[in-house]
């Protein structure tokens, strides 16, 4: 079978299965996701083994530290997986919600969340996605079909395997959760062609991803955390406070999309702040790529280039530049940004309103670190995605935004 | 100027325009929106003196006579576009709403309603939808690039002469409404290119519209409005209520998205549904295409093809089906549906719970009339079109729909 109808084929399974999984109960559902966890805890050995092929891989095709880490799976992580499944099992299911209301023309209306439909997710090396992104969907109501990374395929599949073993134990269709075994480029373009069977294209990846699927899909897309993040340090920052927010939105996890991509100082602090910046960064060998004239300040760093500050390292490196005011760091994000998360350290409540107001991104922080952009850190329970763009809902995805609404309506003979 | 330019450089106005506007108080948009009813009101004259040049080349290339009512403005069109611009003063600003909470983390968040941007409409004969997309996009703080049909292009361009007026009189920046006078395929296609300064597309229209936008566009879209709706009569159905509900969908008003373009009557009532159904539809010279069946109990009416079921008519016709069960029903509407509405009539109650479950469309009705679906008669104000994709908002799409939200984070050196 050739790799486009491989797509089609689980499609179009993913479809058919969707009809029952949307009018399930909500018990049911739960029922299935502890299942999930459940084998997922048994089978760990086996998925252990298969993530260490890929790891195996992974470092022989030369592939980066951070990148390494986000495809690693252990005991610990595994528990980590099931503790989400339970948390999942946790939140209120959004489905058949919604109000009523009745209008002088004698018509009645209920307003309610329905599932999307199918879900196709496109992603890249974390394999945990793949069980994070089953477990909200079936809990919504909704099918899914997969097409994770090459560097995670054999840890997927082990995955999928414990997930359809639950479907099929719990009653219901096993076409339900589908993954594409292909990770070719051509099976990510059969999947964003699959207008009328797939309602919706979640990308979660890099910047190049995320471009090609909002450019080539025929499906609806929601942009997802490309993070060219940015810290800026003004001229009234408490510096302590700023040195602390660098060091995490930086270094706590380089590899994830809201981590900090370029440390803006203001130049009435230049003098004084780089040089703990550097101090800090070198505990970590973060390495610094400045702007010329923050090259003066600290000797021997590199010097940052153009394409460095439109640049998602996802990895140990920053870029560094110094601004001559707040207009012009505000400019510089809205140039270079991704409109994920951006933070300004000020202690001048006028300048962190403009900030807040004229960035138009995601999250906008006044002295905070970019990393609380997550469906956990904001209180959402589990989430499928940052999405980035406008449409549909913006920042961190929990199960509302794997819903749509409908609307019943019901007269006695009402016409208009 | 080349036409790709002349767009170009109205959505760049269109873009500075937007961080003003985006920032104005509601007493200010809502004093512009007052100020462009009265403008409209005292320039009625020349504006119905622009529409009778767009009606006679219409009549000219034999445009159908549903369309040119859709394109026919007077004066009391102006006064009710008038009153729909107060109707909308009226509603409320959804921009900078929105909730606050703290997490234990240490940072308090504000998730505030925003504007999207720039709003590009592409739209067809109907002239008030210029004055009723703009109105509902000011109010919500965005700017529009307008691209209307070239049908109504003399009255478009009368009308966006007021309200840049009343831009300028009430000290707004002109670019906040812009009308693109190329009304090319050309034109439509640049429009769909601007991912950037564009945020959203909306057009409003027939299915080639929507399907070139859908299929073309680089900016996100949101798809509206084709409606090849469904009425059902059931073998339950009480026969009286079946032709007020059929008479109301198809004749009140043939030319607009909600009025239905197929009746399926169940077997068991065609022969004393049918004859009742084309003596009533022959007091509007609706035009009966019906299935082989039909044809049987109805003498001398059209042999209805394939694509008469597949084609939203817009006009006196209407294309006729026997079938032998609610699911016969249910299969034809979800097979040719566009997803908009569709009805049934029936006094049996587990029919009705079945078609509105099975049935995947906006809204689906039990015993009334397919032509509430609209942003007035389900008590939202005005509405900018009716969405028939499931992201972002599904069905009449009022202020709410274009906005998007913001969080704005604090803390005091907060970490993860």
């Amino acid at each position: 079978m050739d790799i486009a109808n491989e797509v089609r084929v689980l499609c179009e399974s993913a479809k058919r299965a969707s009809h029952s999984i949307a009018l399930a109960s909500e018990d049911k559902k739960n029922k299935l996701l502890s299942r999930i966890a459940e084998l997922l805890l048994e089978n760990a050995e086996s998925i252990i083994s298969a993530n260490k092929l890929d790891l195996a891989s992974a470092e022989e095709n030369g592939v980066a530290k951070a990148m390494l880490d986000r495809l690693m799976i252990n005991d610990s992580r595994i528990k980590g997986i099931a503790d989400s499944l339970y948390s999942v099992v946790a939140l209120d299911d959004p489905i058949g919600k919604g109000d009523v209301w009745s209008r002088p023309s004698g018509i009645t209306l209920r307003r309610v969340r329905v599932p999307l439909g199918v879900v196709g997710m496109i992603y890249e090396a974390r394999p945990n996605v793949t069980v994070d992104s089953a477990a909200l969907c079936l809990k919504t109501g909704n099918a899914v079909v997969l097409r994770g990374g090459k560097e995670a395929i054999n840890t997927n599949k082990e995955f999928v395997r414990s997930i359809k073993l639950a479907l099929s134990e719990c009653g219901f269709d096993e076409g339900a959760v589908g993954l594409i075994t292909s990770t070719s480029r051509e099976s990510a373009n059969a999947l964003m062609s699959m207008r009328g069977l797939v309602d919706v294209l979640i990308p979660r990846g890099g910047k190049g991803l995320i471009r090609a699927c909002v450019e080539n899909s025929k499906v609806p897309v929601i942009e997802t955390g490309a993070g060219n993040c940015h810290l800026y340090v003004d001229e009234s920052a408490d510096l302590e406070k700023a040195l602390k927010i660098a060091v995490n939105a930086k270094c706590s996890r380089p590899s994830v999309c809201n981590a900090i991509e370029t440390v803006l100082v203001h130049r009435a602090v230049a003098e004084k702040f780089l040089p703990m910046l550097k101090s800090a960064f070198d505990g970590y060998s973060v390495e610094i790529r400045g702007c010329a004239d923050s090259c003066e300040i600290l000797e021997g760093i590199k010097l940052a280039t153009e394409e460095d500050f439109e640049t998602e390292f996802d990895d140990y490196i920053v870029a560094l530049g110094i601004v001559d005011s707040l207009d012009e760091a505000i400019e510089h994000i809205n140039k270079y940004s991704t409109g994920h998360s951006e933070a300004i350290v000020t202690e001048n409540m006028k300048s962190a309103d403009r900030f807040q107001n004229e960035i138009d991104s995601v999250a906008v922080y006044v002295n905070a670190s970019t990393r609380f952009t997550d469906g956990g850190e904001f209180g959402f329970g589990a989430e499928i995605g940052i999405s980035t763009q406008k449409l549909h809902v913006r920042g961190p995805m929990g199960l509302y935004a794997l819903t749509t609404e409908k609307y019943l309506v019901t007269g006695d003979g009402a016409v208009r």
